[in-house]
């Protein structure tokens, strides 16, 4: 059945960027049919009021590890090292599929009610991500993070698990991508041929990159450059590469990216965390990279609230740029929907609210003590939003939470 | 009549910092009587059930300007110049008292929606946010924003305004300050003025220090002298002075700090908005330095959201030092609750739950999605709170928010 959702403030944007429109949204298998005046023709459609309410494309998450999420709190205020091989890991060694399933359902559950609807996931259990992302409904690209040496032997376990939970799981709304774990983690042999089935298979990478100064000296010790030239030499950087982090990054680096088209993903609240300092995205943006925005894994944030995530991130770039006009907040709402969509190649379709997008929405509540009034609603969603203002959900044109409840999950299981 | 609140997880400290604790919480006549069983002793007490809840002291903002709330939105991402003198000015040019008086509530509801029980206020207009924050029921620190040359002369109209309005607001939740504005805005000899009247009424003092370089460098081209040595010298800095902001310090100024106990308010999220840069938080508690929290005004965040400041504060200066360990989670947590007791002497009274405390607490959902599951309490509420898990707030013995329910406010109005 259709839908017509009426009285709301549209957030469209056009060619001069993002603009509030008073108008209709009529919605049908899953898409966005027409933005204008539904007028009568609501007989063989559901009408939903969101007077006082701001219509906008869902946020999307580009980087994170759903099935972490109940490890916040895990692995607070320690170093570095401390916190991966004394905290993290042992933990991760005692999961089992069950636990990442019930990880990933929590963090499906935190992104939704905080207006999230689509998330990049690297993961380390097969199946059992799509299964809870299948269940409640939420769009998401999925790879399981893949280490070793060889893809022929000690890899072809796991990437053979993972063909197989591609035949069973890709939809409409599930996608899968080749996910090499890091440079660090994984051969150049393993990287190559993972490029290649990627080529061959016609999916979307994802890797883990210059996430440390650690990363970075050692990537030049072994390999005399950077691990961003380092990709770019093996061929691994295109237009369907998503980089998550990229804080340690050279001039020269940001010219490679901007020239393979890759895009970045950046995770301020990660970084800054694990102490590892501030990605240099005014300097991306200016160069014209395409950059995201992601959590990351609840162990380094502690949240999957991109709501938080956008206010930290045009923030943050002001105090470390000493400029108030660094990184504005309308940049950071484009990182977390429109150059979201570019990086998963779903320009047009996601990301945004116009005719034939994916009718992935949220509504935000205006008159929310932390929004009202609504000087400056588009500002106001990176500085003033915590995620708290999301009434309802949609995505692919399914009310996945209708004011504050979840229609898909049952939150207290 | 007396209040028992029981089931829920307590937030306690003692010398080893602070702690969970199971137990009930006897209130009465505004003040924690006891921690521990209430047993049956029921009968002449309201009972209140906290199960699934921390209960955990009230935070306190200890830098706003509360009128300024409906002023968020107006000036994102310009540059510090435009923002205050094309326009912050120009709209506090046109306001007027019945303006500030909504700012002000509207600051409270989102203040307290999000667990804020108290805070410290520097505003332009007499009389309007004593009454907004009475009708509401909340804490305050307020002072009235003084400028100028001279006290007997331009300044005496405000100050005896000033007196008027603390003869007519003082009460147990409202305590004045003395509030010059700032070095850049008041002649020495005011401050020198304001200064005896505040020992002569034993009276707190707080006023704007070293925010922006321009402050600094400006004062030592006029005195040869950081500000900090320079209210050093003219006698300002004692251990009832409240100092907003100290972005730029000198470690000469630090050492000053240390040795006059004057409070700092650290600002994390207006710092960066507006392009000034980070405090030197790290040093100012490694030289034993009182550093406070508060959100400054919602022209410069632009929320009132002490949660997100927590968060802001912990992140932030882990990123700038390099270390993940760098002002931890529970440090943070100190400056929104002890901390900020002590920097308004009010030490074992305010920011904590114990005997003889004033009872201004909050409950906190634990099953909120940010908050589950509760591997570390304490941290979560720096790294994972967002504010909005606030389901009822206390201040003085009185709930003012009941399961979300404004019980003083008609929030609709």
């Amino acid at each position: 059945m259709a839908t017509i959702i009426k009285n709301g403030k549209l957030l469209l944007c056009d060619e001069n960027g993002f603009k509030i429109e008073s108008n209709d949204l009529l919605i049908d298998g899953g898409i966005i049919k027409k933005i204008g005046d539904a007028g009568d023709k609501t007989e063989n459609a559901d009408t939903v009021n969101a007077d006082g309410m701001l219509v906008m494309p869902g946020l999307i998450n580009m980087h994170t590890h759903a099935y972490m999420n109940f490890m916040k709190g895990c692995a607070d205020d320690v170093k570095f090292n401390e916190w991966l091989f004394n905290r993290i890991f042992p933990i991760e060694d005692k999961m089992n599929g069950d636990d990442a399933y019930w990880g990933t359902l929590l963090g499906c559950i935190e992104m939704l009610s905080t207006g999230t609807t689509a998330f990049t996931d690297m993961y380390i259990f097969g199946g059992v991500t799509a299964k809870a992302v299948r269940e409640c409904g939420m769009r998401a690209f999925l790879g399981r993070g893949l280490v070793g040496e060889e893809l022929e032997t000690d890899g072809k376990r796991r990437f053979d698990e993972a063909l197989e939970e591609m035949a069973e799981y890709s939809s409409d709304l599930i996608e899968f991508l080749i996910s090499p774990h890091a440079i660090y983690t994984c051969s150049e042999k393993l990287l190559v041929s993972l490029n290649e089935e990627a080529k061959k298979r016609n999916m979307l990478k994802q890797i883990h990159l210059s996430e440390s100064d650690f990363e970075v000296s050692e990537c030049i010790k072994k390999n005399g450059k950077t691990p961003t030239q380092y990709l770019d030499d093996i061929g691994f950087l295109d237009n369907g590469t998503i980089l998550a982090h990229c804080v340690k990054l050279t001039d020269n680096d940001i010219d490679i990216l901007k020239r393979t088209g890759a895009g970045v993903v950046t995770n301020p609240a990660s970084n800054a965390k694990l102490g590892n300092g501030f990605a240099p995205v005014q300097k991306l943006t200016e160069k014209g990279v395409n950059v995201c925005l992601g959590t990351d894994g609840s162990a380094s944030n502690n949240t999957l609230n991109m709501f938080r995530e956008m206010n930290l991130c045009t923030l943050l770039h002001k105090a470390v740029n000493g400029s108030s006009t660094a990184v504005p907040s309308k940049e950071t709402l484009g990182f977390a929907t429109l150059n979201a969509a570019k990086a998963v190649q779903r320009e047009g379709r996601l990301g945004v609210l116009k005719e034939g997008a994916n009718a992935d929405l949220i509504f935000v509540d205006l008159n929310s003590p932390s929004l009202f009034p609504n000087n400056d609603i588009i500002a106001s969603l990176s500085y003033c939003a915590n995620g708290s203002e999301v009434e309802s959900v949609m995505v692919n044109g399914r009310f996945l939470i209708k004011n504050r409840e979840f229609l898909t999950i049952d939150t207290q299981r």
